[in-house]
């Protein structure tokens, strides 16, 4: 279930994208400056809109390269407008594509770990589901919950995108 | 990876029952009536924190019956205090708790339905990543939102919970 929820998250940072032009026209619409929003956060000490988006972003693509071995593309972080934020997700989109379900064969036992757990590692297993899954969650549906603080016209359609839905 | 992912959502339920206790604290000491944060928002058109927790609650408890095929026990919807809905979710837990890895073999596989669907069904595995997953978290980080945006001290570790690190 690696691989199908590496779709997912491609699935998802999709609809992020599609979230980036509704803020786009609707700055447009009010006449308000976009990089207005590429600034705004929900609480002083939480992260600005730019960097939940860098941040869901960076989680999708770690946790791929993490989980199949292979080197992830390096982002500078210095995104200061709309589409360069568009430019980013198309970006990871792009990358997480080159993927097949073969390369997350042995994902699961894999050795993970990054500087902030100082010299601790986790499984791959664990750290898919303890870390990553939530993590993509959290950044996401911030970056979310901000446009939908500050006015911007987003519904639970378009978070979750289409549905495989057919006849009974 | 059904029954791991529902034992992770029993994790971060059990965050969310620690997020209550540090609100119902935090009111205590600002002297702020807590039932306050009961009706909180985001946006004037999204669900309060209550209808956030309890749809959190329900994401997972349905989750888990749709792909076992089990019933789940019925919620009222009533909670209009913080230990109501500290109730609520420990009712879910221990919901949750009744399950094995075995309940889930046929989850694949399932056929479901809501009645918001309109007589169209999903499999259980596009229903479980597609609708299930990002819902629960969805509703989940809703939930921290409103009370990080309110001035409550949470932070990342409260969102995650323990992790399975160990020596390399």
């Amino acid at each position: 279930m690696y691989y199908e929820t590496a779709c997912q998250m491609k699935k998802m940072l999709g609809q992020l994208d599609k979230w980036l032009a509704t803020v786009t026209e609707h700055a447009q619409q009010k006449s308000i400056d976009p990089t207005v929003f590429v600034g705004l956060r929900l609480a002083p000490d939480q992260f600005p809109f730019a960097r939940q988006v860098q941040a869901a972003c960076d989680t999708a693509k770690l946790m791929t390269a993490r989980l199949t071995g292979k080197d992830a593309p390096s982002h500078a972080d210095g995104e200061q407008t709309l589409d360069e934020l568009r430019a980013r997700v198309q970006s990871v989109v792009a990358y997480l594509d080159g993927f097949t379900a073969r390369d997350f064969e042995a994902s699961a036992t894999r050795v993970v770990t990054q500087p902030r757990w100082e010299g601790k590692v986790m499984s791959g297993a664990d750290y898919f589901m303890e870390h990553a899954v939530p993590n993509f969650f959290f950044h996401l549906t911030h970056a979310y919950a901000i446009l939908r603080h500050n006015g911007v016209a987003l519904g639970k359609r378009d978070y979750l995108g289409a549905l495989t839905l057919r006849a009974p």
